[in-house]
């Protein structure tokens, strides 16, 4: 159904294109703008998103010319991988798309930094995902709990997959959810954390479907948290390290990031609660010698998230405020030294029962 | 079984110590040199390994006792992990360890860089791996083919995971490899090439397992490999970029890495193979413009690959002094540029009919 929109879509430029060129008027393609000055934040719906400001791409334009023919190449390519339906990562585009035109010395691409932008021109022109163009963007992320999803024919139950768990592919669109047996979703930062909790049957005990990011959320993963919370409306929580990367990570799961602005409708979940490490936590649980000195720079990007739309609430001025004036920050694993199972035992029960959570 | 080993060999060590002290002895630890001077590569076995260069750290000798003091630490810790039967992170350990010795200032670690080197001092002095410890370490890799696993009592089947996969563990010691239909094993060094032929079965019509290790292979990848293929008597085949970086990948893969010699005995499989790409290839299946100008440390890398005893072949040499004297090299990706399928229909299966492969 999604591969049927994404063709009109795809259709209709093309269509207006041909059009154009036979009524004798100057093709172009109107791209709304990316940059700071389009971006506007929700307060309603929490997400980021662009503004109405939007450029023309023209055929017979000079400055133009060579991006409009390449926005329609990169086009017709993702109308082939739709239409095949296989998909393809972006630098296998680039590679299948570079070629010298006939007669001349001009490359189609030189290098994959003029294909890439190309793709967020179209996302953006289209209103899709570049998924939905059948793109695959880096894998990363895992999950395990009570769920039984449909992909790909597979019946695949994430709470029978022994010490691994299910690798999270950079495409969730086409996956069907069905059966949840959990009652909120669990997100850490950590494989270390993941590797812990999943051994200690965590998400078992409180029916929690749990996730591990790896580091910043592959965007598969954001999406697969989107579409968990969508449909089954489980609430979102977000566990990272105490410091301006991992309320960094959180934020983007939450209300999307700036410069993929123009996708946080299907990417991000602004329900999504942080639920730790905060600084206060580190003074609560004892933590102290366990803190570390913070840098400069994390000072810095503190100061930084203290400004953005959905920090402004007294909890997190209040934590990010006494990350500054303390000038300390802590890992997750700090909590290992209350001894292993800490987390799983204590910490986490604690947080859930008391619903102290940062939003 | 592997943990009743595992204790065995910590009791050992344990009891020595306390027999030392009861008949007044100065307590000692005999730990392998890991230095370059004691890596010796067997050409027989294929594999790096440690001479039997040893020191010994004593407890009572003042450049020695904190490290001696650290290194009962951290086996006690170990000891009791495999004791209650969890696992955790280097890190988690480090945590869980640091303290201020009660009426001192002194910290048992101040930080981790202290710790992480006294795990591999376990390793060698006690001949077993980190993962034998329950220590873990970062998870990475991804698995899929017609393979029956059982592990923590699920059983697990790597054909029915629909466009995802199996997130390898960081332990695979325990996992009980139930069936297996495939002839032999494909290891992908990108997550996007692994998408690809994911996508058109390739695994299926080859009768393959596919692996994706996502970079440089990790611990837990490369032991799993190393089982698959100790176990089932599978041939192995690794595909990476045709690159210096690429075929270090490989070459960790078959013969293990400088700084971990001591384990490489369970971590390398000295029969692997190398699929492709190389720089013939670029050549052989014109791909000329889609290669890239190798850079200096691509060149100073592929002149030290040279005098690794593992690439002492005729076909090896030649590779390498072709990318030396052309000073091109390719990504996998490339194939893209004869077709999206290329590297599924024609590329492997050709490579693999011929038995076109670097020893």
């Amino acid at each position: 159904m999604m591969n049927k929109k994404t063709i009109e879509k795809l259709e209709k430029m093309g269509k207006k294109i041909i059009n154009d060129l036979k009524t004798g008027k100057n093709p172009h393609i109107d791209i709304p703008i990316r940059s700071f000055s389009n971006i506007i934040y929700s307060k309603s719906s929490g997400k980021l998103s662009l503004g109405d400001k939007y450029s023309k791409r023209y055929f017979l334009n000079v400055a133009h010319s060579k991006r409009f023919m390449q926005t329609l190449l990169v086009a017709s390519f993702c109308k082939g991988l739709v239409d095949e339906d296989i998909h393809a990562s972006i630098r296998d585009m680039y590679y299948n798309l570079k070629r010298t035109l006939p007669g001349t010395k001009e490359n189609t691409f030189d290098e994959q930094r003029e294909s890439d932008p190309i793709i967020v021109d179209l996302e953006v022109a289209l209103d899709v995902l570049r998924e939905d163009l059948h793109l695959t963007t880096d894998r990363k992320g895992i999950i395990v709990g009570n769920v039984v999803i449909k992909d790909r024919g597979d019946l695949i139950d994430w709470s029978k997959l022994g010490s691994g768990g299910w690798s999270i592919p950079s495409t969730v669109e086409e996956i069907e959810i069905k059966k949840v047996d959990a009652e909120f979703i669990l997100v850490i930062e950590k494989n270390a954390g993941f590797e812990r909790l999943h051994e200690d049957k965590f998400w078992k005990k409180h029916k929690a479907i749990l996730v591990g990011t790896g580091g910043q959320a592959s965007r598969g993963t954001r999406l697969l948290i989107h579409k968990l919370h969508d449909e089954f409306k489980l609430p979102v929580y977000v566990m990272t390290d105490s410091d301006s990367y991992g309320w960094y990570i959180y934020s983007v799961i939450k209300s999307g990031s700036m410069n993929l602005a123009h996708v946080s409708e299907s990417l991000s979940t602004p329900d999504a609660k942080f639920i730790g490490l905060t600084i206060s936590d580190i003074y609560k649980y004892g933590l102290e010698k366990m803190s570390i000195k913070a840098k400069d720079v994390d000072i810095k990007r503190a100061k930084e998230l203290m400004k953005y739309p959905w920090f402004q609430n007294e909890k997190w001025q209040r934590e990010l405020n006494l990350m500054i004036k303390k000038g300390i920050k802590a890992e997750i694993e700090a909590l290992s030294s209350r001894g292993l199972k800490f987390i799983t035992e204590t910490y986490l029960p604690e947080k859930l029962k008391k619903k102290d959570f940062l939003d």
